[in-house]
């Protein structure tokens, strides 16, 4: 049940959002039922004013003198982002960091189930890795219209990330995931995101020089 | 050589200078030596004015008529940015992830070297991956001393990556880069940059749903 509201959350909430729900989830496992806004706030790094206003784009949570009940707080913010259902998506790129993730028991956990792995290397064809057979890109079009796949995931080197793109863009897939350390041009009509590691190398690497140098 | 104005840089510029940085080095490769501020912007996903607005916080650059020779603007940034110098690193928590970093070509690329492999699993210590022998993270400190690192990297499960932080700080580190979806505490004086995979998934299933019922 989305409010009409959240039609215009801003991208800085989204990631916010999404750190509320990975603490939220981490207490919920902990036994916490409900929390008040100053920890709540406090375990995520921002001010208790800070979520009232995020979580104000989407509804009325928390109760005074009560606090928010995790459970169901967890329910809006993934409701409210699309995010409380099954994702199926497709990797493509075999490689060290490919294998990780089809590794990583966190993707499924949340909700995205990674459910082909694609590479064009014939060394990699065949390989069952995860529980997932390695299947030539050439096929991605094929599997993606038999998976029912709505998100892609580029674990390619660089200079190829643009072809698997390209595949992924012809397969009618919404959204890309790009971890290559390259951009990509896509359809208007495609989502791409950038996990870059190294914007967040330079934001550490700057920090550490100037206070050093107060 | 830094300029006073680049301690006020804020944190959405350093991720867009990143990006700069990365396009600007694929140009390099590719061997442009000059590039007009118009496919510069395009190249990087923003627009002309704000890539001048971006420059505008460490100098002048840009040549009316000519644009930006890539060479140097590479220089600049990454002086601004303090990059453009080797960065030692040690990573904590050989998992799938943690070995994917560890042999991933980019850092070393970027001037982030990592000369440090730690994992508390007996049967992991020892195990040699990258030309890095894995060693126990109890002698994290006495071997960060040696090493004249200054950035750890968190591959842990989350449960663990709380410890992993209290051992870097306690070996004297001024920056983590923290992949464990989990939140860590550190001292005021340590920068703490978190990379979460998942904000860029809820971007995507967020943008893909609302998209769809357009």
């Amino acid at each position: 049940m989305t409010n009409i509201k959240s039609e215009h959350i801003p991208r800085a909430t989204i990631q916010r959002l999404a750190v509320y729900v990975q603490v939220l989830e981490n207490l919920q496992r902990e036994g916490v039922e409900v929390i008040s806004s100053e920890p709540l706030a406090k375990a995520c790094n921002v001010n208790a004013s800070q979520i009232r206003k995020d979580l104000a784009y989407f509804g009325e949570f928390g109760v005074r003198g009560v606090g928010y009940y995790v459970k169901s707080l967890i329910e809006s913010i993934t409701s409210a982002l699309g995010v409380n259902r099954e994702w199926r998506t497709v990797l493509v790129g075999v490689g060290n960091l490919g294998r990780a993730l089809l590794n990583h028991k966190e993707f499924k956990l949340r909700g995205f189930h990674i459910v082909g792995a694609f590479d064009c290397d014939p060394f990699k064809i065949g390989e069952e890795i995860s529980g997932l057979e390695v299947i030539c890109t050439k096929r991605l079009k094929e599997r993606v219209a038999d998976l029912n796949v709505e998100i892609g995931i580029i674990t390619t080197p660089p200079e190829r990330a643009q072809r698997a793109a390209n595949h992924l863009v012809d397969a009618g897939i919404k959204g890309i995931l790009n971890y290559a350390p390259a951009r990509i041009s896509v359809p208007d009509d495609v989502f791409v995101e950038y996990v870059d590691f190294f914007h967040h190398l330079y934001a550490l690497s700057f920090n550490i020089t100037f206070s050093r140098n107060k």
